[in-house]
């Protein structure tokens, strides 16, 4: 990891940039994948999947038997410890389903506000090595109890390395098992660009949904903002999964180094940022990382993005606070004394993790929090996903007589003032009605 | 309006299709307008409002003076208006603040959400012949009561007939005093893709900001749906107006016909449909509009409107709810017996307008409820403009011995199964030196 000492305000913008990907190129290819997938539906849909993942199944559709099959699988332990996790997460989200009261903004005007569920929403999970099990929960949990009546998913049919051909055209067990416990309603073995294509557009087999969810590939990500530009809602433009820790001389250099490298396994373009006030700390902490850093089977990734990673030493924790505010990193840990107190300064994260008992890791599983955070400095602007994702906010409004008359003359002359002559007329003419009574 | 009886239902989704604007050109214009302004800042800026404008001011941002000369042109009848509207607009959002329980999801793990202001926004507020001030309410108003730092607002500098000359280099007075009386920050006399640039990247003399709101021609969409895809937040998507009315035979066909015409007279793009269970209705809506038309304004907008509308006559209110539903319209007003009941069956609307009291220009300027709402069809999965747009919600969390002591083993068997060493040591190595004690 890079150390800085004391860098001037100035520099920090520069300092903190994250690497900008150019997409351009991905760009064209990416929307060839979708207009083929509108124009063609399935058929497209298996031909790019015969194409990117070396096989395409009879069957895009998971079927029961599979799921069953896939239940018997996972261990007693694993499936305890994901029904846990769910337990935690249900919890966390349902205290955020609220119906607000009604407002009388005047005598006879009642304006209210309703929750109420998207109707259709699609799941994203990525296949590869590590099977994202967890996000399952992360998005289906919050979707069940917001009452989506359709939750699709859609994830690659394979789940370990590609070239090999093993497990070839099935869905990792612990993916299923927890897909059916979270209770999505139909499960495709399709992955890539062309599963966000068949979900934003529909095909004979997969159904379309409003909104798309979940991590992915940059392929994924590139078919996530474009057909966000064509109107179809997204959970958030993403980026490379971030940390940032403050810590003090108060600090566990072994908690430190195990949190950053948590991070910094996820892959090589992940982002680490370390903040400290102690120089000692600084030099612990590499030795710690050095130590641990072998001891993971992902250590070639993780040390690759440890290499890109930064130390800042700065003069104070105030500092050390504008300058994470400045970052807005996606996970945030305060590795300090009084750390509750530092987290009411919080401006621009994702989410944050207090004092030296509460690990990233916590809150990836288990602690309750959603670990679908926004990303790339997104956390300026962005909220991770909660039930609010998988709702719309309906305003409702009905005037009295009283209501009517009590409003009039204000709509009447802002909307002459607009130059908006039926608008007021609608007003107008009611208003006449009620007075003829 | 063109007049469907009883459609069948695989026709609801081609008969109910909002025309498709072809973009294409569009976008490479508008990308060279960011591009420019990205690279060259206000210099650009002037270039392209000589170029669209035919006019730049010396001075980008309104001075004081300007204010204060614009409050003095603004009629105290307005004014009064303009500040009831405010009061009510206050009076709706301010119940929308709210802070939620610590929820303890296991013994000794808290987790808690804040909601924390975006730091910096920017509005923007079109030019031309109807200087919509009521926008700037609907916009700023959540936006202060959030608690954003900086709120900057965008408009041209012209508000009649650009061709005249008239007023060149002048924003509206109504425009100035609501900004003033809203609590904007700043105001800038720039319009179109340029301000949209120059708030998303920042130049000399204009502050970038975190997220962008506000309504605008097809160069500010398409500028907006760019800068999203570069990870700068924007309100919503947008499209033409919309209103859906639903009438049954206790409806008055005058406050009917005046509700359409409220939208249609918008622009010649605006959407406007009716659905009702009555022939005799259509009959006499449809002569309503022939005379009420004759009385705008803005009757060549309003005509050509009517002309892309349509009328659906379906067989009872269950159908039409359903057919709405389909439809998925920004405006909804239920202008039928027992409306209230109706309207719990709402599942995709912007804005729903309950009985034969309650017009849809009540709610675009003074009812309380935002006007800055999903068209498009995009109800299905987006909500309208209030003060969450304004906040993130940073979620936290803190764990005690005994939380991290409880949760250790989800965690630690979740990581391993997800192939995620670093994840599982984090609180392995935790649970450890709490154990050693």
């Amino acid at each position: 990891m890079q150390i800085i000492q004391f860098p001037p305000r100035e520099q920090w913008t520069r300092l903190l940039q994250r690497p900008v990907l150019d997409n351009s190129d991905l760009e064209s290819k990416v929307s060839d994948i979708l207009k083929g997938v509108k124009q063609r539906g399935d058929q497209a849909v298996r031909e790019f999947t015969e194409r990117f993942d070396r096989f395409c199944p009879d069957t895009l559709e998971v079927s029961k038997a599979e799921i069953e099959e896939a239940i018997n699988l996972v261990s007693p332990e694993l499936q305890q410890a994901i029904q846990q996790a769910k337990e935690n997460i249900e919890k966390f989200h349902r205290i955020q389903i609220r119906n607000e009261d009604v407002v009388e903004t005047m005598p006879g005007v009642y304006c209210w506000r309703k929750s109420v569920a998207i109707e259709k929403v699609g799941l994203y999970i990525p296949g590869g090595s590590a099977p994202l099990f967890s996000t399952i929960l992360m998005l289906a949990v919050p979707a069940r109890l917001a009452g989506c009546r359709e939750i699709i998913l859609c994830t690659p049919a394979y789940y370990s390395d590609i070239s090999s051909g093993a497990n070839r055209g099935k869905v990792h067990p612990a993916v299923l098992y927890t897909a059916w416990l979270s209770g999505i309603t139909r499960i495709f073995k399709i992955g890539g660009a062309q599963a966000i294509a068949a979900m934003a557009y529909g095909t004979a087999s997969v159904p379309s949904v409003d909104k798309i969810f979940g991590p992915g590939n940059q392929y994924v990500t590139c078919a996530k903002m474009l057909i966000q530009k064509q109107g179809i809602a997204i959970d958030m433009p993403a980026g490379p999964s971030e940390v940032a820790v403050f810590a003090d001389e108060t600090a566990n250099s072994a908690f430190v180094a195990a949190d950053l490298l948590s991070q910094a396994e996820h892959g090589s373009d992940s982002q680490v940022v370390l903040t400290t006030t102690s120089p000692e700390l600084i030099e612990d902490v590499k030795a710690e990382l050095e130590k641990q850093l072998h001891l993971l089977s992902r250590r070639t990734l993780a040390g690759n993005s440890l290499k890109n990673s930064k130390m800042f030493l700065v003069k104070d924790r105030a500092e050390a606070m504008d300058l994470l505010n400045s970052y807005a990193p996606e996970h945030l840990i305060l590795a300090c004394k009084d750390a509750e107190e530092l987290a009411e300064k919080v401006i621009n994260a994702g989410s944050v993790f207090i004092g030296h008992l509460s690990p990233e890791s916590a809150g990836d599983y288990a602690s309750g929090t959603n670990h679908t955070l926004p990303t790339n400095g997104f956390a300026r602007s962005y909220s991770g996903v909660s039930v609010d994702s998988f709702v719309k906010k309906i305003t409702f409004q009905q005037l009295t007589q009283e209501g009517l008359q009590n409003i009039s003359t204000t709509v009447e002359r802002m909307a002459q003032a607009e130059g908006l002559d039926a608008h007021a007329r609608a007003v107008k003419l009611r208003r006449e009605a009620i007075n003829k009574k």
